[in-house]
């Protein structure tokens, strides 16, 4: 990290997007030199406004037409976007050194592409870039000068254990799941589980859906994909194993016996540093993993009766095409309908299965295609159990 | 590894020895090219003269003269050396690409030294060379082009954990351990426990030394020296914690949170073909770490009140100088007293902390006087509890 490195912050006022501006704090306080020069929130128009006030970014984007008159209004001397467009411009930014794509769902594709055909860094915690458009974000790194660093916490440790090694002496990736709030839960019950049990996750305080994702194992799913197209490992080389610990945050095995794990806190701030200063590692004053007092971890291998959403996902994506951006714009309609109590929590994997069964896997794999493929998936998801 | 390896192999009739052997045949039938041009071994030479016969090596050495002419008669095309100018003269072959040194003790460290000198790689296994030679070997890898490859599981896990980032960007080595057999024995109790009970380690068969010195964590203290040696780390910046599952061989923590460690089985081939072949890996149908049954991983703080011979071995360490020559020496003949009858167990720590106090730590940092350091200590050590 020579000179000032220059941030480009998309989702700045989500929990990863808040965490990014702590980290660049904690980094610039240890001496380092980044400077945040565009930031970009969806509707939490006074969180914004907050870290406008704290930051002195050059231009802002948000959701709404009428936010960016409210902000204009406020600062007349800041630039401000809106939509689609605004988040575009944004990650296209000329000056810009990295652009953290914080944003969460499907609207976090485009901009990944335009930084990446910009030449830029993207340090990437939108799961959706990968999930829906990996193939688009694979063709984007080719062709450009781009850069593509996980911010999620399975990922960087991927990322950490993949260079003790070449890719072509990697066995299998070795993903940890903690298993989330139903692991020991008898099969015959989940179908009577309640949102608000689904929502009670052991380990992280996260988003409802997200949170839900990681009950079903589909967050699971989605992070085999993205490990898939971040690091050119074929699906058959991806592993997921339950660790419900979560200090082991994954696991490279190499062909000749060696296991390489990375350990850590749940503090998503480390995974966030590394992807802002790799490859380099900076000192941190976070709290660190105590290894003074007993530590116990365990391992046990993923039951997929039980996690039949997982496997559905993972089937979804070994169809390949914009079948990933059809489940997961299903998946997103059956979370919803499970948390408004329409429908029963097994019936999320069951929709998920359909899904799939109903899907014509022909649109192009094209950013329309995409959106074609996740207008269905919602269309279709809605109309079920009906 | 391009065209073929030309290997020595010094302590070829040892456990080490005997795996080297069996990992450098799994290579070869695995398409790769290695070939064992010199052996030397200790007097086992009943086992040298079938290794001899199923390799063909250039030349061998033994300890004895009178094993040297024995060799002569039965292989007269064969070149036979014998002794400490033996060992030297195997390690500095022209034509050898790497040594690997798998000599137990003191004799150890002159063959190292000469491979280095010669721009050698040197495998190591043998303990001594960097316990009581620390300091020549780091000035004979800083004057001459030789490199230095770890053999020992636990330095083989750090050398790996090390490539996740840069020296600087290290905050600690952590070094596991098993414990030994005495992890839970009654404090009280150690006075009284006996050879037998002592010689029954929980993980590994290991020559009666080694069991005892990984009893008391002498040996685990050695194992600190080492790595300060081979990653120039300083001591405060090496911990040792308790593993009793043996799977995590060690850990790197770096200052930005992340610990990389390494896993696998017990298998002592995983790390030397990792020296053999580094630093690329090659497969390997050895037994891998089973992750797909329910594994359970515990770490405790390494209670430095139940192993005070380890304690007197980081001492001996931090005075640097020839002291650790003296310990090493001392604790040989400790053990070999313990194990006789002669002295209680908990007599090993008293003998090295007596030596250490009874050294006087002037003698020049020499092969010489590296020598006279040992002789020294071991007469001391004959004569405690008399």
């Amino acid at each position: 990290m020579k000179g000032r490195l220059r941030v480009v912050l998309l989702g700045s006022t989500g929990s990863i997007g808040r965490q990014t501006i702590d980290v660049i704090e904690r980094l610039n306080r240890a001496g380092r030199k980044l400077e945040i020069v565009a930031l970009a929130a969806g509707r939490n128009v006074e969180l914004l406004a907050e870290q406008i006030e704290a930051i002195g970014p050059d231009v802002v984007s948000v959701a709404r037409e009428e936010d960016r008159r409210e902000l204009s209004r406020r600062y007349p001397k800041l630039r401000v976007l809106h939509g689609e467009e605004g988040l575009a411009e944004l990650a296209g930014l000329e000056d810009a050194d990295i652009v953290v794509n914080a944003l969460v769902g499907a609207v976090g594709l485009l901009p990944t592409l335009r930084a990446l055909e910009g030449g830029r860094t993207v340090a990437l915690a939108n799961k959706e870039s990968l999930v829906i458009g990996g193939e688009l974000v694979r063709a984007a790194l080719t062709e450009h000068k781009g850069r593509l660093i996980p911010i999620d916490s399975e990922h960087s440790a991927l990322l950490q254990g993949l260079s003790a090694g070449k890719r072509e002496e990697v066995r299998r990736l070795i993903i940890t799941a903690s298993g989330g709030p139903f692991l020991d839960t008898p099969l015959e019950e989940l179908e009577r589980v309640s949102p608000q049990e689904a929502l009670k996750h052991p380990k992280w305080k996260m988003g409802p859906r997200i949170t839900i994702d990681s009950a079903t194992m589909v967050n699971k799913g989605f992070e085999v994909i993205e490990a898939h197209h971040l690091f050119d490992i074929p699906y058959d080389r991806i592993d997921v194993i339950i660790h419900p610990d979560s200090i082991v945050h994954s696991m490279v095995e190499y062909e000749d016996g060696s296991i390489i794990a990375q350990l850590a806190t749940h503090d998503m701030r480390i995974p966030i540093q590394y992807a802002l200063t790799y490859p380099e590692r900076v000192g941190t004053d976070l709290a660190r993993l105590g290894l003074d007092d007993r530590l116990e971890l365990s391992f046990l291998p993923l039951d997929e009766g039980r996690f039949p959403a997982f496997s559905a996902v993972l089937a979804a994506a070994k169809a390949g095409g914009t079948a990933t951006a059809a489940i997961n714009a299903a998946d997103e309609v059956l979370v919803k309908r499970f948390l408004a109590g329409e429908i029963p929590f097994t019936a999320i994997a069951q929709g998920l299965n359909s899904t799939l069964e109903g899907w014509e896997n022909d649109a192009p794999l094209t950013l329309a295609g995409i959106r074609a493929a996740d207008a269905w998936g919602r269309a279709f998801a809605e109309g079920l159990f009906q």
